[in-house]
C-alpha cells in the first residue's frame, strides 16, 4: 500500500474475481500453520503442501489455519476452492489496501482488518493486513509477512489457559480480533509519548522541528482514523449478523471488543483536538515571538534614530552655527540626547514594550 | 489513567477477563462499607471479610454496598461470583479508564462512569471511576478511593430524609447516579469562574500567560467532554431499557437526570465556544498590537530618516557648497527640517496612525 | 442565571424534589392574577391568598393564572399541591436556568422556556424564565418577574378579539408560546440593526472597537442559539405528543408556531454566518493596514538610507578625496541623488507599492 | 424582507390569522389574471372583481387564477374565504419573508417558495416570495409583483405545446414549480461568471476589492442557501404526501424537479467551496506580499547601514585618525565598502531572497 | 458543462421532457456499435442507421448497444421510443452536467454517472457522462465521444473470457459500473503522485507556485467528491432496489462494486486532509520565514544604529569637544563600538536569534 492508501492501479481492467497480488510483497515463502484443538488435545503443525489442511473442513475440533505471505496465487486459489470461499474474497485477501470490512455468507464471516504496529527504526506505523475466514468448526486467518500478535493466544491454546480450549471456533475469531484491537492501545501509547515529548518541545523551544513533528502526528491521526473508523462498524456489524456461526456467549465478548474499538475512536479524536491545539499554540507562539522581535527592532530605532539625527544636525558645516560656537554645547547636546533617551524609555515602559 | 486518557497496555496479550488492576492505586486499604434498610430501620456497618456481604443478595431489604478501593483482585473476584456479575464486567471494574457506558444483563445493570472532583492544589479536574452494579435489592458500588460525593445520600438514608428509604434499589442506583451529575455542575463553577477571570486578564493584558490558560481551558474541556458526552448515552439508555429492575416510577426521576446531563452537555459546549472566542480575540489582539508597534517604527523613522539625510547632506565636506556660506543657512535648513517633520505628521494622522 | 448559564452549585446534596430558588430575585412580591373566561364572559382578579385560585381547576371555564415571582417556596408548593404537579416540575420551576423543554403528563403538559427582552440601557439581552401548566380547563403560567409580552393576549380575551374566547385552555396556551417567540423577533430586529451599525463602522473605521463589538455579538448568538435550538425540539414535541389536552384544531396554529421557531433559528444562524464573514472581514484588513504601513516604511527606508550613505562618504574626512576638491562637485552629488531617488519611485511604481 | 431577512416586528402582538402585509410594497395595483383551459380551449382573462374568479373553483376545467400584489388585505381575504383557505395560511401569504414550506391540507396543498432575479444594476439578487395553492382543479398562485418566469408557461397553455394542455392542475403546479427552480440556474450562472472574473482578477491584481467582492458573493452564497435548502424538503415532502390532489403520472415530473433542487443545492455547496478557497488564496498571497515587503526593506537596510557605519566613522572629528593621513584611504575605504555590498548581496542570494 | 459544474441555462423555459443537448459537443459523427452474445456466440457490429437496433429489444441473447455522441436529438428519439424510456430520462441522457443517480422503472433501470480520465496536456481531470439502461436482455450505454475504460470488457466478451458471457445483461451492466469505477484508482494514482511531488517542493521551496498547486488540487478534490459521493448512494441504492431485472448473483459482484466506491470516498477524504495539512504547513512557514527576515533586519539594525549614532557624535563640529583631542581617542571610541557589537551579539545569541 502506498503512503497516503492508494491502491495500486494494476487491477483496472482485469474481470473481477481476478487473482492477483496487490501490494508490497512481505515474505518470500508462504508459511502455512495449523493448531488444531479441542478440550483435551493440542496439534500444531507447520503446513508444506496446501492439501495437507484440506481435511480439516469438517473435522468436529476447532482449526486455525494461518497462512502468513499473500502473494502466492496458487495457494489462496486452492484454500478458496477447498474452503469453498467466494472468488471475489480471495481477491480481496490477496489485495493489501482493503479497508476494514465485514462479509457475511451462510457457510462463513468473511473479516478483514489491520494489525498495526510500530516501527521503531523508521518512528512511523507499520500496517499489516490480515484477513479471516470464519467457518463452523474452523478459522482461516491470511496475513502479509511472519510475526503477529497472536502469540499469547497461541500459547493459551497450547496450555489450555483461559476459556479459549472449551469454546468453539467464533471464540478463537472473537480472541484473534481482540488482540489486534489490544495491540491498537500499544501504538496509541507510543503516539501517547510523542504528544507528550512534543508538548515539552513545544515550551522550551517552538522551531520549524516541532512543526515538522506536529505535521507527522497529525498525519499518523489521519492515518490511524481511516484504519480504526471502519473497525467500528465491523464489531457492530458482527454483533448484529444473526449467523449461526456466531454463539450467543461470544456475543458479550465482542461487545467487549466494540468497547475497546470505541475507546481507541474516542482516544485519537482526543489525540486530534491535542494535537490540534498545539499546532494553534504554535502558531501563536510564533505570532508572539514576530511580536517581540519588532518591539526590539521599534525600541533601538526609535530611540538611536533621533538622537542619530541630532548628532547629524551638528555635524552640518554651516558657516554660522552659533551653538558650536558654546563651550559648553557639546555637553548641553549630550545632555539633551540623554533627556530623549530616557523620555523614550519611559514611553516604552509604559507602553509595556519593555 | 494517563493525561491524555490513555490505557495502559500491560493487558495486551492476556486472556479476556483476566482480572488486573489497571490506573494508579489511589488507597492502600480496600474499604468496604454497607447500608442495608428499608422503611422502618438502617443498618450500617463497614466490613472487614468479603464475605459478611454475601447475605445481602436475596434479603428483601434493600443494600447499599460501597467498595472504596479496585486494585483488589481478590475482594472484588470473591464478591463478583457470589453476585454473579460476568468476567468482564469485574475486569472492567478494576480498569479505570473506561468510557461510561450501561451494559443490561438479565439479573443486574451495570453502570461505569466518572466522578470529578476540582483539585484546588493543581487547578486541574481529578477524575475516579465509579462502577455501579443495580440488582433487585442491591446496589454495589465501587470508588477508586475513599470520599465522594455520595455523603448527602447516606444522611438521607440515616434520616429518612427524602423518598429514600420508601423505595427500591434502583431509587438508591438514580440518587447516586443524580449526586454525580449534579457534582459536575460544581467543576462548570470552577471553570466558569476560570472563564470570567481570564476574561478579564484578556482586557487588561493580553499576554503569553493568557494564551496558555486559554490553552489549558481547551483541554479541560476536551477532557470534560469525553466524560460527559458518553454519558448522555448512558442515561438515555437506562431510560430505554426495559428491565424489570427499574421500575415505572424511577422514571421520571431519571428523565431529570437525563435533564442534567444535557444541561452540563449544553455548557461545556457554551463554554468551549466562548473560550474558542476568547482564542480569537487573543490572537487578534496580537495582530493589532503588532500593527501598533509596526506604527510607531514607522512614524520614528519616516520622520527622522529624511531630516538625517538632510543633515548628512551638510554634513559633506565638497570645497563648493554655497548653502553653507550662507548666513542664514543654518537656520533655513532648520526650518525646511521643522516644515518636513509638520508635513510627515499631518500625512499620518491623515492616515489615522497618531 | 450566571453570565454563562451557569446553574448555581448550591443545590447539590440537596435530595431531588427540594424546592429551592435558584437565580437571581427579581421581584420582592409575588404577584397571582387569574382570568378566568368563556364566550361570554370573562372574570380578572388579583389574588393575595393561593387558596383563591384552588377552585378553577376543575371548572369548566377556561382559566389562567399567572404568577409573577419564582422566588417563594410556599406559593410554588402549595398551587403545585393542589394542581397536582410533580414535585420535580416544581423545583425545575424555582430554578431560572431551565432548558426549553416539555414533558407530557397524564394530566398536564408542562412546558418551560424562555422570554427574551432587549435591555436598552446595558445594550444586552435579558432573559427570564417561563414556566407553563397546561391543564384541561387551565393555564398556570410562572414568571420570574412582572412585566411581560403576554399583554396583548390579555387585551384580547378582554375584548374577545379574535379567536381565543371560543376555543379552549389549550389555545391560550398556544397564544402565550407564540406571543413569546414573536418577541424573539423584536430580538433579533434589535441586532440585524447592530450588525448594519457595524457594518458601516467596518468599513469606516475596523478598529479595537469593531472587533469588540463583533465579539459581542457573536457571544449574543452562542447566547440566543442555547435558548432557541432546544424550542423547536419543545414545540415538535408538542406537535406529536397524543396528549387528549391538545385538540386538534389547535394543531395548526402550533404548526405555525414551529415555522416561526425555524425562523428564529434560521436568522440566527444567518447572523451568525454574517458576523463570522465579518470577523473574517476584519482582520483581513488588519493584514491590509499592516501591509500597508509595511509598505510606507521600506518606501521611506529604501529610498533615504542610500542617499544618506551618499551623503555619508562625501562626510568623510579624509585627507586626500579627489571629488571634494571639484567644483561642481557638490551638485553633482545632488543630481546623483535626485536620481537614486527617481529611480526607486519608479521601482516601487512598478510593484505597484504606491 | 430587509437585508439579513429579518421578519418585520410589527406583527408582535396582533391575534394568530390578522392579515396584514409584511414586507415591501412591490406594486400599486393588485392584478388578477386567470387562465382558463382543457384540452380543446384556452380562455385567458384580467379581472377587476375579484368575485369573478370565484365559479372556477368548482369548473371541471383547469384554471390558473395569477395574483400579482400580496398587500391588498381586502383581495386576498375574499379569494381566501370563497376557497376555504386556512386564515394562517392568508397571514402566511401576506408575509414577504417566508421560509419555503409545504402544507398539506384536505382539500388543497400549499407551497410557498422564491423566486429570484438578478439585479443588473444593483449586480444583487432580487427576491420574491410566490404562493401556491393546489386545488382539484385549479392553482392559484400570489405573487409581490408583476412580471415573472412563467411566460413560457403561458405560451404552452396558449399553443397547447407540451403535455401542460391534457393534464390536470396538478401537472400546472409543477411546472410552475420547475420554471422557478430552473430560473435558479440562470442566477447560478450570473454568479458562475462572477466568480470566473473574480478568479483572474485574483491572480492579476489581490488588492481589497478582491477582497469586498469574495465577501459578496459569500454573502449571497449564505442568502440563497437560506432560499434554496428548504426548498429540498418542500419538494420531497411534495412527493411524499399522499395527497388525491397529486396523481402518480405527475410524480415522475416532481421526482425531476426533486434532481434539479439538488443540483441548484449542490451547484452552491460548489461555489461556496470555491470562494472560500479564494479567501484562502487571497489572505496568503496578502502574507506572500508582506514577505516581499519585508525583504525588500531588510536587503536595502542590511547593505547600507553597515556602510553607513563605515562611513560616519571616518566623518569623526578625531585629532589623530591615521587612515586620514593615508594617500589611498577614501579609495581603500570605497573598495571595503563595496566588498561589504557584494558580500551581503551574496548572503541574501544564498537565503534566496534575491 | 462549465468549469465549476454549471447547467448551462439555455433549457429554461421549455417544457419539461424537451430535448435537446446541453454541453460541449465532444464528437462530429454519432457512432453505434452492437454487441449481441450468448455463451455460445458473439455477433459485433457497427451500426449506420438506428432502426437496426430495434430487434434486439426482444431477442433472449445479451445485448449491449454503445452510443458515442449524445447531441443528436433524432438518434436518441428513436431509440428511446422503440425502448420505451420516458422522454424525461432521454432528456437526461442529452444533458451532460447530471448529477449521478439511479431511477429505477418497471421495464429497466437508468443509471448515470461521470467517467473520468486525466488530461496529461492540461494535466486535469477530463469528464465524460455515460448514461446505462438496462433492461431484461439488454444494455444501452450512452457516451458524449468515443474512446472508453470498457475495452477489456469487451475483449472479455469476445474472448470468453471471465464470467461476463455466461450471465445476463445486469451483469454486463456491473461490469461497465465497475470499470468506471476502477478507472477512478488511476485518477487517484496521478493525484496521489501530484501529492507526493509536492510535498518534496513543500519542504524544499515553499514558494506561491507551490501554494497554486496546493489550491489546484483542493479543487481538483472538490470536483472528485462532487462527482464521487453521489455515486455511493447511486450503488447501494441499485443494492436495494428490489428489481427483477438484477438478479441475486449480481448482488454480490454489486456489494464489490460498493466497496470499492468507498475506498474512492476514503481516498478523496484522505487526500483532502493531506492537502489541507499541506496549505498549513505552507502557511507556517511563511510565518516563519517572515520571522527569520525580520529578525536579520533587527539584528542588523539593532547593532549598527548604535555605532552610527556614536560616530555621528564625534562627527560633530562643536569647537570644544575633549575627547577629540585625545591622542588615543579615535581608538578607545573604535574600541567602544566592538564592545557594544559584541554585547549586541550576545543578546541576539541568548535570545537564540543567531
Amino acid at each position: 500500500m502506498s503512503k497516503y492508501g492508494r491502491r495500486k492501479a494494476k487491477k483496472v481492467g482485469l474481470p473481477p474475481g481476478t487473482l492477483i497480488h496487490v501490494g508490497e510483497r512481505k515474505t518470500e515463502q508462504v508459511k502455512i500453520t495449523v493448531i488444531d484443538y479441542d478440550e483435551s488435545a493440542v496439534r500444531e503443525s507447520t503446513i508444506t503442501k496446501v492439501e495437507e489442511c484440506y481435511p480439516f473442513k469438517d473435522s468436529p475440533t476447532v482449526t486455525w489455519i494461518n497462512i502468513d505471505g499473500i502473494h502466492d496465487v496458487d495457494t489462496i486459489e486452492r484454500i478458496g476452492k477447498n474452503y469453498g470461499i467466494h472468488p471475489l474474497l480471495l481477491e480481496d485477501i490477496m489485495h493489501a489496501g482493503q479497508r476494514p470490512k465485514i462479509e457475511d455468507f451462510e457457510d462463513y464471516v468473511f473479516v478483514v482488518l489491520k494489525m498495526l504496529s510500530f516501527n521503531e527504526k523508521e518512528q512511523s506505523i507499520d500496517t499489516e493486513q490480515v484477513s479471516l475466514i470464519l467457518g463452523k468448526t474452523y478459522v482461516i486467518s491470511f496475513q502479509e509477512k511472519e510475526g503477529d500478535v497472536f502469540e499469547p493466544i497461541r500459547e493459551r491454546i497450547r496450555n489450555a489457559k483461559g476459556r479459549v480450549r472449551k469454546m468453539g471456533a467464533d471464540y478463537l475469531a472473537y480472541a484473534l480480533l481482540d488482540s489486534i484491537i489490544d495491540s491498537y492501545f500499544l501504538i496509541l501509547d507510543k503516539i501517547g509519548d510523542k504528544i507528550e515529548a512534543l508538548e515539552e518541545d513545544l515550551m522550551a523551544r517552538p522551531d520549524a522541528k516541532v512543526l515538522q513533528t506536529i505535521h507527522f502526528l497529525k498525519r499518523e491521526m489521519i492515518f490511524l482514523r481511516r484504519s480504526v473508523w471502519p473497525l467500528r462498524e465491523v464489531v457492530s456489524n458482527m454483533l448484529r449478523i444473526e449467523s449461526k456461526l456466531i454463539r450467543e456467549t461470544t456475543g458479550i465478548f465482542l461487545r467487549d471488543v466494540y468497547d475497546h474499538t470505541i475507546q481507541v475512536i474516542d482516544t485519537i479524536e482526543n489525540y486530534r483536538d491535542v494535537v490540534s491545539g498545539m499546532l494553534e499554540i504554535y502558531l501563536s507562539s510564533i505570532s508572539n515571538r514576530m511580536n517581540e522581535v519588532m518591539k526590539v527592532l521599534t525600541i533601538f530605532a526609535s530611540i538611536f534614530i533621533p538622537l542619530t539625527f541630532v548628532a547629524g544636525v551638528y555635524g552640518m558645516n554651516f558657516k554660522y552655527m552659533p551653538e558650536l560656537e558654546w563651550h559648553w554645547g557639546y555637553f548641553i547636546v549630550l545632555t539633551i540626547m540623554a533627556v530623549i533617551s530616557i523620555f523614550m524609555l519611559l514611553y516604552f515602559k509604559k507602553k509595556r514594550w519593555l
